[in-house]
């Protein structure tokens, strides 16, 4: 079944064209946010992507365990996974081994039997940020998003809430 | 009639983009600027893109009340916006309720007779701001390059001074 | 002979995209690097690249002296250069006349008889930066990618290591 990747910048609608994917599959679609509600702007944007939401999805919270999660809801309908970025973010934060939880995520993908929406941010076409961490940070995006296009079927980048398809 | 709209990077050529479809439209073409020259930078840099547009402008400077700039500019040539994102940069200095002059700024857009052509940026590419007030700024900005691409009748990103038609 | 220019951001997958491309072409390819291996990152980096390349390139530094290169190097295999940032960068650390740099390697890519490869970075998509020089280098690398861009026969924009073609 179609692993889709949507990537594009802050605030470009990429979350808004991911749940219209994903509604789009017959079955009752699994929200996998990867942010947990650490202060209270995250705070207030999960509810805001929520009200937008609707009810009728599964809602699942996983920081960092996302390829467990995936194998756990696998076969019934959509899954979205809002956002790889952050999912990023948490592995590099508990000091996890990132291109090993990377490289595990693309081959679960491929055996997955429904579909996967995947959300990710590009974070890499600004100035080089000053600092070594902010710069090991859009490396590693950059390689994830890679390697994850690489292995999914289709494709999207948004910019101002528009999609260019790239696969 | 159209309402085209031109986002990219800096100094990505989309003035120059910009200037060439309003030009293409019949009718003296009004130029309405929302930036002051507050600063030397900014100065030159409106000294440089007068130069280069040459004469047969309309000029008009509208830091504030682009809305009402385009209303009473209405029935005569193209009109061309530059830039979105320096507008909102002074809706939010000054204070202004942004979201709704964005709303309404894209009401009036949907009943003009003379074609408009605005320029705005991509500002949300780059890594997370440090700042909470660049964090909000890089936010409205995508919303309000989603809502105006929502109107538009066409949409262009502009990349190396080459563009990619999104609507 | 094409020129061809591969841009994107960091990690986007660029030089890899832009070593397949130099490849596809007959004769010995050349590797122009722009960096030196300053520091530990950049040596890491440095080291990856050329792993990856494999063995059966001819290999030049020059982090300043391009057009002299290419000149130098006419009449082969295809010419890689990697990247256009970085060389931008070291102009402007030298206190060299960039335009002018830039304006001879567009005249000079105009004539030469084995194709050449260009490697650049999008680096004006994120939030203004706070430092006036951040802003002229990113100033200078968008019209050094405007100035190239109309002279290439091919210019390809890559994310997610998947490519756009602008031209």
């Amino acid at each position: 079944m179609p692993v889709i990747l949507i990537t594009g910048g802050a605030r470009s609608g990429k979350s808004r064209h991911a749940e219209v994917r994903a509604r789009a599959v017959p079955g009752r679609p699994v929200y996998i946010a990867t942010a947990g509600a650490l202060d209270e702007e995250m705070t207030e944007r999960i509810a805001k992507h929520r009200a937008r939401r609707g009810s009728g999805w599964i809602e699942r919270e996983e920081p960092l365990r996302l390829t467990q999660a995936l194998i756990e809801t696998d076969g019934g309908g959509a899954r979205l996974v809002d956002c790889l970025t952050l999912w990023l973010s948490n592995l590099l934060h508990a000091g996890n081994d990132w291109p090993q939880a990377i490289a595990k995520l693309a081959d679960t993908l491929k055996s997955q039997r429904s579909p996967v929406v995947l959300v990710t941010n590009e974070v890499g076409l600004g100035i080089v940020p000053d600092n070594a961490l902010a710069r090991a940070y859009r490396d590693a995006a950059g390689l994830m998003n890679q390697t994850i296009a690489g292995v999914a079927d289709e494709v999207e980048f948004i910019v101002a809430g528009l999609p260019m398809k790239l696969k």
